[in-house]
């Protein structure tokens, strides 16, 4: 299993000095003392509104948004990202959870064909903070850009503010790094998913969330990973667990992604709120197995099929 | 009677321990020591200008805006929602009243055909804050997403903000969520307000105001707003009253959705200040009869005919 | 003549203690101690360029800025209105007058036909502050919102702000409502002007200036402004004098206007700048004889003509 | 020669107490004691681009910028204006000049058929004081505002507040008035161009420049500047030089625009440093032997040929 | 070789007196102690994503970022130039290299067909100066202005008021100065050019950066240079390399543009990563000699060719 020292922490250079340790506890909470990142993605309620919640082959039990909170606590996550009222709301019942606060969110309401997305910081750093003081357990911050739409550059200066001012404040920043837009003919295209991934580097994020590339003859999806990989430098690259597919599915695309495509880690919303608490909590584990512990994709499925425990 | 102790009160985690008495307070007065709101929506003379202050089937009493203050002050309500400059003029001789600030505003001219809409932040969160401290009775904050609108963002961002000050400050806060927009097809969806909802609830609001979703043979209404009372989680939904119907009508609806479809409470405006000042008082007392004292539609019926009384 | 006491004025709540007493000044000063308001509006060089001061039917001494302040000086009125800099320029001359600060203007080159109306604030309202701390005698501060304009959301954001600001100093606000845009059918609609009053009364204005309505069958303008009035509630309402017309025409509209519709005053401009400066106060002391001391149309008409003589 | 006393200098009234004599102290060096203004307009080379300083017709010496200090350092005038930048870069060796800072500047490449004119604000007030506290004769502040643009209100709420900041610290102010714009038919009409003068005074400027009115059959364009000179009151008014045309010519509008249109001064660019040094530095003679010293246009046609010398 | 004193680096007058010898110590340090700047430009990770970066004729150190900083570190460059995040990923352990922060940046995505060219800033000044203050070697700061976008107006103001801020703490600015947009029809003039080098200069900046005219008939892109070199004055003004070429190519045309164009420098980027990291140290070294040092194209072509060293 990975494991990392304090010293092995690479504290960016725009951390203070009296902010780099915590700065490294931040990184060791979110990373689990690896390294690696397993983010429970719990933003959507706001992304896609309500149709990640309820309907035909949802479980019941996400229609509360508590579900989620359960997930979090009684599986093996790194961090849960959210918007800053969402954790507000439950964070007083479930304090062992690393926090990461989603800084911007948009529905999907209106479709790019109307207009070009541009998601908006919803407040500032400093209520962030304020959670902190008021004993929330926040490790960091998360925004998402959609590179190539007429409003890249407010994300973009968002941003580029936000993370200089998080690592300031001893906060880990991951960035969620979408090309879309009019400008952007194809998404998945290994190259410029590549191009989003070093643009998050510049701007000085310490994780950057893409979506994985679109495979071809050419090469798997996790093979044309490497580019993205390499193109991020030190902001450790994690791929989007997009919709719903069979836990072992899942689970063997996860360990491409690690460990051929050269991603640290994974971010996963919909696969596992949208499961029954029980299963959701194995999923966590089996996740983290891959992610955190190294294991095979055949232990990660012994785990979520409850024939194996995967703990820290 | 439903009755919470401030023990119960569920302070949200932003609000900071210096503060948590004031917002238990102000969430003590605002539900009646309920925990159910019965909100007096007093917005619309921006909102609709005159219109429904005015004219055929509205009172005489309607077309000075003091009506709704006696309303306010003879009758049973949790709080007067209306805009800041209103309550400056009046609450010096009301000052029994809670008081919630509506905080943006905007009037019907420009219609969603001309341009989406948006409804602008009139005044920053000081000058409610200056209201209370020059003896004003405010209790809480309010402010109207129109999810879907192209300007989404802006509003968005707005409450987002004022969500966390006015926590930090120990008010409560009101979100108006109505989709409305080019990109809304059914602003009465019941998974659309559902997600809307959801999204008051990452934000932060304490409550969050809807509109009832629409009734079709696979459900009633009341129904229907399940699955927004379950996407708000913590916090509370309450449905809008829109426009003056009969009173039996309009109590069934209530009873309805608050026993049947999740609701915590009732905003109302129309159906109150557009009956003369005696009827109006009366139906104070039959809403709050329902939400606040769990009464049923019978024995309200009975306070608005004046056979019965209904006092906290 | 009409005539109040200090206690009689009513302070908004938002003035707090410490400047009640600078309120009650301001506004006894600005209402001659009366209640009502004659305010001679010296805000159209902006607003109208040079149309309105040089050319045909228009006296020669109008073509000098300083016949304004001659007139307001030498005449009997409430408040001068006018952009900062023009008070900048001559007030340390004409100390003797009261001056209400415009806020905000535009040009009329850019047509309603080519973009909706936008008038922007020109200065923040420390600026007027500034000039009454450096002597010049400022009771108070106006802004113009172009209701329905697709910028309604701009002005009354500024204007919401700026009154809870101006009231925090002890200023007195008067706004001037105008429906105008592409979504305005009838600017001069009695029941939209209501609405305009009403929303004046929401933000919080002391006074409100409104175009008087169009007459029809149904009822006089005079008949017709008493929807206004009244939808206007605490906020006195004062009609804007509009074009020059013959005195005797002139006088008996204000007159209806105050004791048929309910309004407590005029804001005029070009009836009186455009005429010599003899001619000019003459007139100013017969809308002062109409509008702060309940004189009837026949003895104001002899003010004007020089038969009698107006004074407070 | 005309020649004021400091006791002469009508300070506006928003100059603080503090600030009397700074203002009069700038006021005196902007007019060389007279009360007349003579401004060498030195912010072309964005407005224009290269166009007006290299290519035929142009003196080789304009390629190089220091021309134009060198011009303003031989030569007399009252005032060098250009963007701070500039100034910063060669200030140091030309400390006797007094400078005006222009505050916003664009250039011409976006021409008004494909977009309306706004010309920003390039930096903040402070930055030009800065320059005086580090030892740079700064006197005053200059603002363009193209009235009618569809950028109007941006460029006069700038200017606006501009000029407020700059009379609390003592600068004077200049304002470019120039109608353009789409809604804009005629930018030489002596009426409108008036409206804009009447505009900088409303505003609280201390100059305001003007392009000279288009002559008719009825009125030269001097005769018909006699509007503008009136409706900007107590703002001295000076026209703009305009492109290079013979010197004659250039000095007899010169004088016309003094004695018979009732401006106060000139604001010349291109006549002066797109001719050789030696015959620029003899042309701020000739005009400041008019504008500063009531010259003939003989004696000043004399001044620019050597054959008498003007001096202050 | 060129070499300068300290006494000998003009200092603008905007850097206050305490700041003049951080501003020197930088101007020396991105100089060399040459007066000369050799530029490596490391901004294109966002503005060409990663097209410059991976592919054919690319060599494979270029895919991971950190090879930039090993060129920055073994060659001979006067500053490298990235992004505020890039650095403070990588700076730790590249102390010794001098850092320009670019402070703007966009994708190439949205072609100008689209909508023409926005860079926003990205940060505020003081996260550059944050990272002085953690030990990074921060000498300066870059901005890119797209004259004729219809954007100009925020790129103008934004670097306007940079200029003077990096200037009050002592930092060099270089200005990357790029006529673009639907207005412009021809980027590659000369005369335009120049007129972009002006505007630099009267925004203060101490370097401008521009891409080399195009050559015709009537002279050599060398040749034409000159227009720009005499417009930009006091700024000195450096040619952007382009896309790669051979290096005899590449180092001619910066000979020329130096001792034919008169420009003080270059500023290269993808000549230098695209190459192995052998290869572009070598060509660090070969571009310093002809910038920094003086030498011949033929002695360079021999740095280049490992036949002889340059050092400083």
């Amino acid at each position: 299993m990975p494991s990392i020292t304090r010293d092995q922490v690479r504290v960016p250079v725009d951390v203070p000095a009296e902010m780099r340790e915590t700065y490294i506890d931040n990184y060791m909470k979110a990373t689990r003392g690896t390294g690696r990142l397993m983010l429970f993605a719990c933003d959507q309620k706001i992304e896609h509104l309500n149709d990640d919640f309820f309907g035909e082959g949802i479980s019941a039990d996400d229609a509360d948004p508590e579900h989620m909170f359960r997930i979090g606590s009684q599986g093996i996550c790194g961090v849960l990202a959210g918007q800053r009222g969402l954790i507000a709301q439950y964070a007083a019942d479930y304090p062992e959870i690393n926090y990461l606060v989603k800084i911007n969110s948009k529905t999907h309401l209106v479709k790019t064909s109307q207009d070009d997305p541009y998601s908006p910081q919803l407040y500032d750093i400093q209520t962030a903070l304020d959670l902190r003081d008021n004993g929330v357990n926040v490790v960091g911050l998360g925004y998402t850009i959609y590179l190539g739409s007429e409003y890249e550059s407010q994300m973009m200066a968002e941003a580029g503010q936000l993370i200089a001012d998080a690592h300031a404040t001893g906060l880990v920043v991951v960035l969620w790094m979408y090309p879309r837009g009019k400008a952007v003919a194809d998404e998945k295209s290994a190259h410029l998913i590549a191009g989003a991934a070093g643009t998050a580097l510049c701007l000085g994020a310490d994780f950057v969330k893409v979506n994985p590339p679109k495979g071809d003859e050419s090469g798997s999806s996790a093979d044309k990973l490497k580019e993205a990989a390499l193109a991020s430098g030190r902001t450790g690259l994690v791929c989007a667990g997009g919709s719903t597919v069979d836990s072992h599915t899942f689970l063997s695309q996860l360990y491409d992604q690690i460990h051929v495509g050269g991603a640290v880690g994974n971010a996963t919303g919909r696969n596992l709120h949208q499961r029954s608490l029980d299963e959701a909590v194995r999923l966590t584990k089996a996740i983290s197995a891959i992610t955190l512990g190294d294991w095979s994709v055949e232990d990660a499925v012994a785990v979520f099929n409850g024939e194996k425990d995967f703990s820290l």
